[in-house]
């Protein structure tokens, strides 16, 4: 343990990073390095050139690339999933820098999130009124499109813990809609879909895919026989947020992908063997990246045929090995990929799935085409949909795509990323010894998970700039404690070597990610009042209305001073507090704190929110403006009197 | 309004900054302008020379200056308050990097705060054992002294709202206690002693002080006349976190600061008035900066000349004017100061308390020596303390040092920080008006509130670094919807002219911070077992142990599985879940959920958390470890079956 423990000093920087390799994380991982399948172990398996030390890497790059000056504006935003912080995140890039937290599933104190009427509404309350949740982990972020891009309507996020699926509307940067999916446990994957299947016109975001990890019993009675519980494969409506439809499968669902067309979606499954422990669940030597046909499936619910599983009302198709035989009526298609993958991406160009091997060695490469072709009955063998399963290091988990044909796996236990070509990737497995598809390699720290590239989920995949989640900082940043903050790094693509061009520290768990043009987006800075029906339009509707022991308190905020500069209620009254904020100027948000009364929340230039409580301590309290707003922001204040 | 639109182009970044300046946290503050004393308009009055441009000052102090290379480590660690957000921040400087947020007043939910036994504890639970707050707004933090410096033991940062104090501890940037003070709304300022007032051996903290901005009826009846309410300093003891006294004062207290001698702590009021509405609040043209004779408050308690107010046991002494006339027996002396002051600050030389005026447009230096002399009968007219009262520009808030006898101060309505140099000022105000006391000044990226320079709170201040917290951001980052980041400018003070480095956002509202080397604190990775009373220190020790309803269920975490691959409980149980990380690596954190009931939690290496919860959903729950660990995390499973 000694050699492990970090102490202030500089030359603690200097430590090699291979040093670590043989430790944390990586405990008990031979098994991923004598998983390696015997196929393609030709030139890639050979490492590339080193990789060039990052300080003359940087160097090479110009300490401009990720660095802005003073006032300078970031050209990309990222939306970063919190992981069990529960929060989305947003970031520009190239600083790496987070902008904003946006609350949905985890109540937050600053927005007042949790506390609200409205938000609590959004996140759902028990029969008593107290939240129903107040822990989430959320691992997917992925965005609406229309034409292969995003339109910058909405943003999706997972909670991993409860099931529950969060909108987040991108003009205001808020959270509106959360669904909790049922009948299922352990919803990991999420995709929208990028076009209907049959309908050319809609070639937008109309549905939202959602793959559960844990099988269960259907209903959950608690069974103990595991070889009884199934998992689910869920659609919901990008825009009522209502669950559409269930598919019933064998195995599990992980990571998803949806195609350009419409016509597919997909999740891997690390666990074809339904393993109740981590050994029967690697036992298999290969797995299965499982496809969606969502025209046949939508036919399907259409015509009756499905049942609904406990309580819920949601149809529910089979999608089983058993019920899809026959590939000119089958719903899904389980295609065989190498031992507990993770991670399944569509490439920009539309044509091809990837998965990663996780304990293989390898990517599978899967021809969308050759896919939709086993459909129609014209592929004898549905794994002929393989045009290429490479190796490409070890541990491999995610992809990202630079639209120049090249993907950009990340090594889990080599801790790089390697830049590969897909196309001589392809042409490697058809038995052309001589492509090298590796291209090149690059060392991250450490341990890294998900991957993105700017655009590299659209068609607008532009090749420019990579993010790294790094799982382990290790040394990478000043100690803290026990708990280290995790890495994201910022590598430039735009050439053909990888260039590293930071390290940015990240609350834990941020998953997965995606970067965008900053002008995918129009984002509102000031509500207009008619966006709540509550609103206090003017300042003279403000005050004290009584209903028996309902009490309405009606009041507006204009810097300095709220409406009411105080108000009586009576011990046991069930208080409604309803602010707007008549400030029309951008970032001239106010916040509203009651003392001991547990009351905080904001409202942004011309918002309303509510709150309400019961009035069970007597007393003064001095109301406050939480949210800076103005040189006499301290000074801003209402009084609540209540009366013993 | 139309004006004040943000959009996305390009060219949106060169507006000129002085186009805020009318707008937002400004309307009415002609206010602020009209203010000005009669005092000192000499040359001070007049600015500086304009500050060079942002880009050209960069581009001078070189791109290196707060731009680390990948891998490269901060040299100084940055203590930030979160605000309302509730929580402290730890920064890394001068990369302006967040490496951890250290949850105290407000859940969190990715360590489990709130949500483990062993932190609800520490927040303060009902009696029915859900959390008495789940909002907070932090505003100062600051850490334990030894010999004026920072000796690495504690921070302190308090809850504005519900009037708490929570103390960090430093060797593992935990939490660990929580103090609700009596009998005060509105505790705002806080400060460490520095040592002892009358034991020169205790020449480290040993007490915190806090000041309560809101005065309120004594006990809290309700009373409706203003006239009748009275505000109180406390004194919490550093170790037990007990409180030790009070003070009953009139007026209000604002910031606090203490002496390095430890024999005076004080704080600025910015309502003498005790008004209930801002109108009030500012009428008087002069407020005071209270300063507290520790020694006879202590001498005074000892003696029993105290009173308790309502329930609590606290000795309250009496502090007001009418009672401390004699300075040979007064407890507290009210110095004056220009027109609602906001914040006090202790000059690292031990010498002066300066008091910035917010809406006067000056700095008021008091001479502590003088104060002293005072207590001692010695100096005739309190106010002869004030050694300088020179006028630095409009809206002056906070003051930082540089340890080479400047002041840097800022300036909320001018959107600067002014250079000013301590000897020159008290030269100036003595009457040398050829004394040009203003050295320098910068534009800063707007509206500056609390500001803080590297060591600057201590006797090693090494002018090195300065942070100004701005609370407007406005066109300084990408646009995410109406809630802005606030913007943490870093400023190189090394050299005689002031250089922007970089702009930093933060989400709101970060108030205080302070910065120090990294080698005052010696951060531990790894707990002890012994350490927590309840570990499981052997996986054999894992089980279902059955007290008739109550069930506690003992686990360990190695990497990557849990000692329980399954348990079973009853539905109806009340079950204690007892889990200790048995992984001794640093940063092998593992997390652990319980899908649909709200438990999720990390344990950090050698940790041990515990949960209780009622098992009132019976069917099969799969706990999963939330936090990465191993190439096999996604594996890492325990199976709760909940017996209907």
């Amino acid at each position: 343990m000694k050699d492990d423990s970090i102490s202030n000093d500089q030359d603690r920087a200097a430590w090699g990073r291979r040093k670590f390799l043989n430790t944390a994380a990586l405990a008990g991982l031979s098994i991923g390095a004598v998983a390696c399948t015997d196929k393609s172990a030709g030139t890639a398996a050979t490492p590339a050139a080193p990789a060039a030390p990052a300080d003359a890497a940087h160097a090479a790059s110009g300490a401009a690339a990720g660095h802005l000056k003073p006032g300078e504006l970031d050209t990309y935003y990222g939306l970063w999933s919190g992981g069990h912080t529960g929060d989305m995140r947003v970031l520009g890039m190239p600083s790496g820098r987070e902008l904003l937290r946006i609350p949905c599933f985890v109540p937050d104190a600053l927005v007042g999130w949790g506390i609200t009427n409205e938000s609590k509404a959004i996140m759902g309350t028990k029969a008593d009124g107290s939240l129903r949740y107040t822990v989430a982990d959320t691992h997917h972020t992925h965005a609406s499109y229309k034409d292969g891009n995003y339109d910058g309507r909405y943003a999706w996020i997972n909670d991993k813990i409860n099931s529950r699926l969060a909108r987040i509307r991108l003009d205001y940067f808020v959270c509106d809609k959360i669904t909790q999916l049922p009948n299922v446990q352990g919803f990991h994957g999420i995709f929208p879909d990028k076009a209907d299947p049959v309908d050319p016109a809609i070639n937008y975001t109309t549905r939202v895919f959602c793959g559960a990890e844990f099988s269960i019993p259907l209903p959950n009675t608690g069974t103990e026989d595991s070889s009884k519980y199934r998992s689910m494969f869920t659609c919901v409506d990008a825009e009522s947020m209502e669950v559409r439809w269930q598919v019933l499968i064998d195995g599990n669902c992980d990571l998803t992908a949806t195609s350009y067309d419409g016509k597919l979606a997909a999740t891997n499954q690390y666990n074809i063997e339904m393993g109740a422990k981590y050994e029967d669940m690697m036992s298999a030597e290969r797995d299965a990246c499982l496809f969606f046909n969502i025209a046949r499936i939508e036919e399907a619910v259409k015509a009756g045929k499905f049942k609904t599983v406990g309580t819920s009302k949601v149809p529910v198709v089979d999608g089983t090995h058993e019920a899809n035989k026959d590939p000119k009526t089958a719903l899904t298609a389980y295609v065989s990929v190498p031992k507990n993958p993770h991670g399944v991406n569509a490439s920009p160009d539309g044509k091809y799935f990837i998965c990663a091997g996780k304990l293989s060695p390898t990517a599978t490469v899967i021809e969308l085409s050759k896919v939709l072709e086993w459909f129609d009955g014209k592929l004898e063998k549905l794994d002929d949909a393989i045009v290429a399963e490479v190796e490409l290091g070890l541990g491999p988990l995610h992809t990202a795509f630079d639209g120049r044909g090249n993907a950009y796996t990340t090594l889990f236990l080599d801790s790089q990323v390697v830049k590969w070509n897909v196309d001589a990737a392809i042409k490697f497995h058809a038995g052309d010894k001589a492509a090298k598809y590796v291209v090149d390699r690059i060392d991250v720290h450490y341990q890294p998970g998900h991957i993105n590239a700017s655009q590299s989920e659209t068609k607008a995949a532009d090749g420019k700039y990579l993010a790294v989640g790094c799982k382990f900082s290790k040394d990478r940043f000043l100690p803290v404690g026990p708990l280290h903050a995790e890495n994201e790094q910022l590598i430039d693509i735009s050439g053909e070597k990888m260039v590293l061009m930071g390290d940015h520290p990240v609350r834990g768990e941020p998953h997965d990610f995606i970067i965008f043009k900053r002008d995918l987006v129009k984002p509102k800075q000031v509500y207009s009042l008619d966006d709540f029906p509550n609103a206090v339009k003017d300042p003279k509707e403000s005050g004290v209305f009584r209903n028996g022991k309902k009490v309405t308190v009606k009041m507006t905020s204009q810097a300095p001073a709220f409406s009411l500069r105080e108000f009586k209620v009576k011990k046991g009254d069930e208080v409604t507090l309803i602010l707007t904020n008549l400030d029309k100027i951008e970032d001239l948000t106010h916040g509203f704190a009651i003392p001991n009364y547990n009351v905080n929340f904001i409202v942004n230039p011309q918002e309303t929110a509510s709150v309400t409580f019961i009035a069970d301590q007597p007393g003064v309290f001095w109301c406050y403006c939480t949210h800076f707003c103005h040189a006499l922001h301290l000074e801003m204040r209402s009084r609540m009197i209540v009366e013993a």
